[in-house]
């Protein structure tokens, strides 16, 4: 058995999500049928984290043990000739046994884009259109999201209770382009739904709907109604998972 | 009946190309129904010339007439409502009953996006991944494409006979950015798969499979056949179309 390490990006939008759902289209779904064809091998596939329905990857990864011994650069090849045009490996590499896509990761780096300029039909699948956002207000609001919090009231009502919501947000970065705005948000990890809730209430900040300090309150409150304006899930890219110094 | 100019942008990848076909997705049938639904008219929709399966829009135009009087902002919104996602009305105005979308135009801009750095699910639709191509051989051979030609190497080989094939290209920019090559092409017209085929053949020069000269050949031999490299239609944006002085 070896351990290999994969880099892959994807275009989520006609996609169920990652995680493998019987026989709708998933990532998961057409990884596994890719590896199937190739080695004749029914692989398990170990992701770094699930992505949401529509959600792009420009960074997922995953690991999966195989029988075969095989060059690494022979199986990017082949599974990049069997997987859809909307699925690429990036990058395939033999790894230490120790190594796991989700427990030696160490930060994620996840991006947000919104089109404030004119609506596009050729960009509609890559950032929703939401005009008239305050970037300074949302500046102002990020801030209070910082640092380590209960992200509670930032996360699907329907997680596990048992489940901790304490996580750390070490950066967010709001850069204005000339017709959008990208968020770049860089933690320990984030809860189910959690930046894109994040993101419905900063864009009601941004509309001037509610005042920053809704951010310090809704931390406060842990509770998810309060963050219900999700916003939708094509906006939202997996950019960069960070792994143990050795594993990178 | 009051005559009314649209301005749209579309991406094309998954319709069958402009003109309607029966059923198949078209975006003249997206517009039909659109008009059908917000007027209750069976409108004619005369466009600028059409747009082949895949090809995307960033300002094609059409004309139509209307029995209602309706102001054109009301029209635009209307529309946009009804319409697909992917299609979007950018400008609406009313125009005299001498104005053709087709007629009247006396220039169009067409682009043409090329991915060289690597392969990318998220832009596959929109620019073909060509790597290792030399551009400064391809700005060699644009030079004989500029000016008046019989461009009937460069139409499909289907094109009626008795149609002119005599065109004039004003101006074509090669543009290097870091992971694209972007191609601007301004005429007074196209042939049906003219851009598409001289794009095939800068490609095959780019490689280094042809000399630049060959541009040359294709124009003396006027043979389709010796143009046959057609490249994809997902890569191709109708840009703009120029009108009449008074027009525009």
């Amino acid at each position: 058995m070896a351990r290999y390490k994969f880099t892959l990006s994807y275009d989520g939008y006609n996609y169920m999500g990652f995680q493998i759902q019987d026989a709708l289209p998933t990532i998961e779904l057409e990884l596994k049928k890719a590896f199937k064809k190739l080695l004749d091998e029914d692989v398990k596939i170990y992701p770094s984290g699930r992505t949401d329905r529509s959600v792009h990857a420009i960074g997922q990864v995953f690991h999966t043990d195989i029988t075969k011994d095989i060059p690494a650069d022979g199986l990017k090849r082949g599974l990049n000739a069997y997987l859809p045009n909307d699925i690429y490996i990036k990058t395939c590499e033999r790894v230490p046994d120790d190594f796991h896509a989700r427990f030696s990761a160490v930060k994620k780096e996840y991006r947000y884009y919104i089109n404030i300029k004119e609506y596009n039909p050729l960009t509609i699948r890559y950032m929703p259109y939401i005009p008239n956002l305050n970037a300074d207000w949302m500046r102002e609001a990020i801030q209070y999201l910082l640092g380590t919090h209960d992200f509670k009231g930032f996360a699907s009502a329907s997680i596990d209770p048992r489940k901790p919501t304490v996580k750390t947000i070490f950066q967010i970065d709001l850069l204005k382009e000339n017709d959008k705005l990208e968020f770049r948000f860089i933690g320990n990890g984030f809860l189910k739904y959690q930046i894109r809730r994040m993101m419905g209430i900063l864009v009601e900040v941004g509309k001037g709907k509610f005042p920053p300090t809704k951010v310090k309150e809704i931390l406060e409150s842990k509770n998810p109604q309060d963050s219900k304006y999700i916003l939708e899930g094509c906006g939202l890219y997996l950019y960069k998972v960070y792994y143990e110094k050795g594993f990178n």
